[in-house]
């Protein structure tokens, strides 16, 4: 009998606590559906940046990869020749080139290995420490980048056309050839630094 | 009777109803508790990020203005002259180096104009928007600043070793005020640079 009314209890109980519930459960579950709701395109869209982020690191590592490659195979001899004297140009003549295959090499490089670090952000796109990580070292090899990009600019520019106040002469007419790679492979390192600029704006959205 | 029974019962339900009350109110005001104890040291840090970005941006303002004012009024007369020729190295005798002034003008205006917008982010911690854009515009600008002083960099290189190779002679032993003149616009520009890097990095740690 005790137990009969302890369970008629429960069944008159029963709904009252429901009731209670009731009153706190769908401000709760709401509030979880609003939070959901919120969350959930905010999340798809991090996926999306993150997503764009990866593309454009494997672009900027093309980029980079290319340069270097094209830099540091550039060499040019001229069909004439006297015994003592060959005309050869090669990359390593001018210090700068050397520092440009080296940095953009060490910027592939770098982009190579951050590839894991950004598949971590497409699958944890709320996480904030790979990212952050991401951005310090993304700014560092943009700055290397663009230095390795503008200061071999600035060699080819006096190659071409020389200065006539400091008594430097051009020689493109002669290496021609020679010029002309050089110039394609600044390109693609100013390529793998607009990437990376963007990498890095990419990145601040994604952090908002 | 009955209503005695109805009132045992709710005497026996209300502490029920209260533990189930205590086991989730602890948990909502806990969780309040510590939304708002995340929350306030989140902005006194982001409050303090703020006043260092300004604080840098002022930095790397008074560097890059220094810069392009130092190497605007480059100019070195040698003391001896013919009836012809003049003896006179200008920095727009390289164009690299008028570039230069101009980019290190430019940025240095942009971070003048950048001033108010880091005062809000100061004064609104939690906002992202003007954050968003000052970062956009720093990482273009940090790009112009490190484009302009790596290309100065590798003329000044230049000026002072020559390359023999190319037959480009160096000319700092004639114009030695010239030359360190120059050097010191582009550590100037450098340093901008550098502090602009921090910048970004800050700001991305402001956005987390």
């Amino acid at each position: 009998m005790k137990t009969d009314k302890s369970v008629k209890e429960t069944a008159i109980n029963m709904p009252e606590i429901k009731s209670d519930d009731k009153a706190k459960a769908p401000l709760l579950n709401s509030s979880k559906a609003i939070a959901v709701t919120v969350e959930q395109p905010n999340r798809g869209s991090k996926k999306g940046i993150a997503s764009s982020d990866f593309v454009l690191r494997l672009f900027a590592m093309g980029a980079a990869l290319g340069a270097a490659v094209t830099m540091g195979n550039n060499q040019q001899i001229l069909p004439f020749f006297t015994q003592f004297i060959e005309f050869l140009a090669q990359y390593n003549d001018i210090t700068t080139f050397v520092y440009f295959v080296t940095a953009n090499a060490a910027v592939a490089g770098y982009l190579f290995l951050s590839l894991p670090f950004s598949v971590i952000c497409i699958n944890r796109p709320l996480a904030t420490t790979p990212r952050l990580v991401l951005v310090i070292f993304d700014t560092v090899m943009m700055g290397i980048t663009i230095t390795a990009a503008s200061a071999s600019a600035s060699m080819v520019y006096l190659a071409h056309n020389g200065n006539q106040n400091t008594m430097w002469l051009p020689f493109c007419q002669q290496f021609g050839n020679f010029c002309q790679t050089a110039s394609g492979a600044v390109v693609g390192s100013l390529i793998a630094g607009t990437f990376l600029m963007f990498i890095i704006i990419l990145s601040a959205f994604a952090l908002k």
